[in-house]
């Protein structure tokens, strides 16, 4: 009894020229050189800072409504998560060993089941209330383990660019929220790369401007669903 | 004394996966396949139906004024328009004849001088009120003619998406107004393409939402200009 939950894409951050992360990954630039001008809106969402730990969120200024809720929906009702590996950490090729355990220190911030793909096994972890597993056997096997996982919520595909773009190929994400950052970054990761079947599965349904960014909301059109 | 004048780019439509022409340009497709889709927001003013003599523009709906505004901006105060050779014609490598003489009829919507880059030479052509010139020795050169034809009014570039692109490289485009139109097309010709040192050349200087498209308007920064 799957079929009710939904598998999501939220506050996913492009800037103007299409790019999805900056170049160049690294432990000092998790999200690559000029990503973060990618997320500065989300970090100035309150709500974000306390959810983060991040200091400064008593005295932070109210966020512009429409990131607000926005961040929210991609907070609310996702009973578990599905990343890339490059999402998860820095680590490339077989694991040397199990010391990484995310980018998020002690608590991660997901509090539920996250869903690591990767082509390496490693045995699950938890930390603090998240417990990271980890799939080698493809989206579809992460999908279903997820929505099990997910109880009847909804899952949300975190990242980064190239697991999207995998969901967005096999049709198998249901709605995408992304943030069009008014910025340029020249070279990166771009998100609709290599997804052409995606123009003809997908379609935007809404447009909503912050003061900061524009969010669009792309979902699955009927037709082309199943 | 061209410094005043300015060479901009108006009303150029970009879909949200980055594509500013869909794929096989034809003459039934000047803009190329789902092409058309870009522009709709555009045909949609009535301003423009007037200016070309389309059918329906007396009984029009009143455009979302700031797609009005908007497109006027980019018909007024323009002395001169560049243009490549594919936003001209069809035709590709030496001109056959003389015969095709543009989109457009027997009245081009320029009523100003046109210069057409191309690496075949052709003599310059009256039809109507617009004159067209070709221009075989580069967008500089392009760039010195248009200025003085426009007699300190502003040049526009008109398009396509590679002399627009080369324009960006070079950093000879002073202004940019480009709708970014809430469709995917998958394919086709990409704006941002190659163009990495424009995200250090431009910035995004502002960003209006119209019922229809977002516009997004894009600057040389003050310390690249010169």
């Amino acid at each position: 009894v799957i079929d009710v939950a939904e598998l999501r894409v939220h506050c996913f951050s492009v800037s103007l020229d299409g790019y999805a992360a900056g170049p160049d990954q690294s432990l000092d630039d998790p999200v690559g050189v000029r990503g973060h001008d990618l997320h500065q809106w989300l970090f100035d969402v309150p709500a974000l800072k306390q959810h983060l730990g991040l200091p400064g969120a008593e005295d932070a200024p109210p966020a512009d409504p429409v990131d607000e809720r926005l961040y929210l929906a991609g907070e609310e009702g996702i009973g578990a998560t599905i990343m890339g590996r490059n999402m998860f950490g820095p680590v490339r090729g077989e694991w040397p060993d199990h010391e990484w355990r995310g980018w998020w220190g002690e608590e991660p911030p997901y509090h539920h089941p996250v869903f690591v793909l990767t082509n390496h096994p490693r045995p699950s972890f938890q930390q603090g209330e998240t417990t990271f597993h980890f799939v080698t056997d493809g989206i579809e096997a992460a999908r279903d383990r997820a929505l099990e996982a997910a109880q009847g919520q909804a899952v949300r595909i975190g990242g980064g660019t190239a697991t999207i773009q995998q969901y967005l190929r096999s049709g198998l994400v249901d709605r995408l929220h992304l943030a069009l950052v008014p910025t340029l970054l020249g070279d990166g990761e771009r998100l609709f790369d290599e997804v052409d079947q995606a123009a003809d599965d997908y379609e935007v349904v809404g447009m909503e401007p912050s003061t900061s960014v524009v969010h669009v909301h792309l979902a699955k059109k009927a037709a082309a669903s199943g």
